[in-house]
C-alpha cells in the first residue's frame, strides 16, 4: 500500500475539498429552503443551520475524513465523498446546536448562537425569558433537523448499498460515542475533582473518538479500508485527540477573545470538569483548593476572578503539566502515523494537521 | 392482490406483534445498559428510554407498521419487520422525550417525564433552578440517544441493502415532516387565532403523516409495496390521522385526568393552536373571544377558569364542529381504505384500528 501511484502522490489539496463541502452544504439548504417555501412551512430551520454553518468553523471533521480516504488510497468519483464529508459536518451542526443551548452559549465564532438567534426572531411580544424559551426550543428543533439532514446527505451520496452498510455501523458508533460523552460531561459539570481519569474519559469520547477517529474511519471505509488500516489509524488519532481537547481546554482557560471568538470567560464560567482543573485540584494547597471551587464553575465570574484563578492553574504548574501532556501525546501520534500502511504524502498531510491542531492558539 | 391465501387470511395478531416489539426493545436496552456498565459509561441513558417505554403507550406506530407489511402482502420471516416497528417506536420514544422538554410537562402516562425524573437524579446539592435545567439538558441527550439507537436498530434488522436504501428514503421524509410539524406547532403556541387551515398544516406534518401514513409506507415498504398501493395507503391514513389528532385535542380540553394520565389542565395551560380553539375564535362574540384569548395557554389557569373556558368552547359549538369534522373524516378514511388493494382482512383489521383511534376517550 505503500507504492502510490505517481498521479496521488500530489498534497491532497485540502482549501479545494473545503471549499467543495461547503458548496454541498449550501447547496443542499439552499435546497431545502426553496422546497420549505414551496410547502408553505418555515424557512426557518434550514436559514438557521446555514447561518451557523457560514459563520465559521475549521471544518476539522470533513477534511479528516477526506484524509482517512486517501489514507486508505481511495480513488475514482469524489462525488460520494465530500456529501459523506458534508454528512459529518452536518452533524457536528447538530452536536453543536443542542450544546450552545446545554451550555446557554450566547456566541460562536463572534455570532450569536442559533438559540440566541431565534430568541431574537420570536421574542417579540414576550418577556424575555419567555423568549428566551422560545428560542432554545426552536435551536433544539433546528439541532434535531440538522441530524435528520445529516442522514440525508449520506443516504442520497450515491453510495453502492454494501458501501452505505459499512458506513452506518462507524456512524452509529460515533453517534452513540459523542452523546456519551456529552452526557458525561454534562453531569461531571460543577464537581470540580481532581478525578484525572474521568476528565481523560470524557475527552476520549467526547473529542478523541468523535472529532478525530471516527472522521478517518469514515472516509477510510468509505475506500474499502480493512480493520488493520482502522486500528492504524486509530493509533494515532486518539492522542492526537487528546492533545487537541487539552489545547482546547487551555485556550479556553488562558486564551483571548479575538482570536477564539469566544468570551474567556464562558469556560472559566461553565466549570467542565477538565484535566486542566483536575492537575491544579490535584497539585493544590487548601487556600488554592478554596479559590479553585470557589471560582471554577461560577456563573458569575469577573475578569478579576479570573485574573486569580489563571494565576491558581499557574501557581499549580496545571498549565505546564497540561503542556506535557499534549507533547507526549503528540510524539505517540506522529510515531503511530509513521508506523501506519498509509501512503508517504497522506502522513506529510497528517503530520501538518495534527501540528496545527496541536500548537494552535484559538 | 385481493386473492389472499388462506394461510395469512387470520386477522393480524397486534397483541403478540405488540408484545414481540416491546421484547426487542427491552432486550436492545438491556443490552446498550450491560454494554454501557461493561464500558465505565452511564446507565442512566439506557435505562431512562426504557422506564420511558415502560411507562406505556398506545404502540399505534409500530403496529401500523406491522399492519403496513400485511397490507403489502408480506410473508416470510418477520424478525426484520419486528425490529424495524421497534425502531419506529424508539424514534417515537426521542420524539416525546424531546416534546415534554419543550413542553415542560411533568407527566406522562401517569410517571414523571424523562426530565423530570433526571432532574430528581441529579438535584442533590444543586438549586432547584439549577436540577431543572440539568434535568432537561440531559433529557436533550437521552432524546438524541434515542434517534440514534433507533438507526442502528433498523441497521441491524437484517434488511436486504436495496430494502434498507427505500426505508432510509421513507424513513428521512417521515423525520423532516415531523420536525417540521413541531416547528410549526411551537412557534404557533400562544398566539391563539381563528386560521385554521394554520391549524390543519400543523396536524398534518405532526400528525397525519408522522403518526399514520408514514407507518403504514414503512412497513409497506418493507413487503415490497409499489407507488400505487403507497398512495392508497395515504389516502386512508391522512384523513384518520387528523382525526385522531382532533380527537386529542377534544380530550385534551374536555378529558380527565384518570382515563389519560395527563393532567386536564395542561393542554389549555399550554396553548397550542389547536382546530378547536380555532373554530372557538372564529364563532366567538367579543366576550368569548376575550376570555378565550386571556385564558387559553395561561400557564396559572386553575380548575375554575378551566371550566369557563370548557363553557366558551361548547357555547361557540367548538366541540361539536370537532366532533363533525373527525366524523366526517373518518367516514373519508374508511371509504379510501375498501377501495384500497390490500387484502379484506388487513382491510378489517385497520378498520378496527380507525374506530378505535377516533372514538377513544383517552
Amino acid at each position: 500500500m505503500n507504492t502510490t501511484p505517481l498521479a496521488t502522490a500530489q498534497p491532497i489539496d485540502l482549501p479545494a475539498a473545503r471549499a467543495q463541502i461547503d458548496t454541498v452544504l449550501t447547496d443542499f439548504l439552499n435546497a431545502k429552503t426553496d422546497a420549505a417555501a414551496a410547502s408553505g412551512l418555515p424557512r426557518d430551520l434550514a436559514q438557521a443551520v446555514r447561518r451557523h454553518l457560514q459563520a465559521g468553523g475549521k471544518r476539522l471533521r470533513p477534511l479528516l475524513c477526506v484524509t482517512g480516504w486517501h489514507a486508505a488510497d481511495g480513488h475514482g468519483d469524489t462525488i460520494p465523498l465530500l456529501r459523506t464529508a458534508a454528512a459529518v459536518e452536518m452533524f457536528h451542526a447538530f452536536c453543536l446546536i443542542h450544546d450552545d443551548i446545554m451550555d446557554n452559549s450566547e456566541m460562536r465564532h463572534g455570532r450569536p448562537t442559533v438559540h440566541r438567534h431565534l430568541a431574537a426572531d420570536y421574542g417579540v411580544g414576550h418577556s424575555p425569558e419567555q423568549a428566551r424559551k422560545l428560542g432554545a426550543d426552536a435551536a433544539l428543533l433546528v439541532g434535531d433537523m440538522a441530524l435528520a439532514w445529516s442522514d440525508e446527505l449520506l443516504h442520497t451520496a450515491g453510495h453502492p448499498s454494501t458501501t452505505l452498510a459499512a458506513l452506518h455501523d462507524v456512524i452509529d458508533l460515533m453517534r452513540e460515542e459523542v452523546i456519551y460523552g456529552q452526557y458525561l460531561d454534562l453531569t461531571s459539570t460543577g464537581q470540580a475533582t481532581g478525578d484525572i481519569e474521568q476528565a481523560l474519559q470524557i475527552i476520549l469520547y467526547k473529542t478523541a473518538k468523535y472529532t478525530v477517529e471516527r472522521p478517518l474511519h469514515i472516509g477510510a471505509t468509505l475506500a474499502g479500508a480493512d480493520q488493520h488500516l482502522l486500528d492504524a489509524l486509530s493509533a494515532f488519532a486518539l492522542p492526537l485527540g487528546e492533545a487537541f481537547q487539552l489545547r482546547d481546554d487551555l485556550i479556553g482557560a488562558f486564551g483571548n477573545e479575538a482570536t477564539s471568538g469566544k468570551s474567556c470567560l464562558d469556560d472559566l464560567r461553565e466549570g467542565k470538569p477538565t484535566v486542566l482543573i483536575a492537575h491544579a485540584l490535584k497539585a493544590a494547597d487548601d487556600t488554592q483548593a478554596r479559590l479553585l471551587r470557589t471560582l471554577y464553575g461560577n456563573p458569575r465570574l469577573e475578569e478579576d476572578s479570573a485574573a486569580t484563578l489563571r494565576t491558581v492553574l499557574k501557581a499549580t504548574r496545571a498549565d505546564q503539566t497540561v503542556e506535557h501532556m499534549i507533547a507526549d501525546r503528540f510524539e505517540h501520534a506522529v510515531t503511530a502515523l509513521y508506523e501506519a500502511p498509509i501512503p508517504p504524502h497522506v502522513q506529510g498531510q497528517l503530520r501538518h494537521l495534527a501540528e496545527n491542531a496541536t500548537w494552535r492558539t484559538s
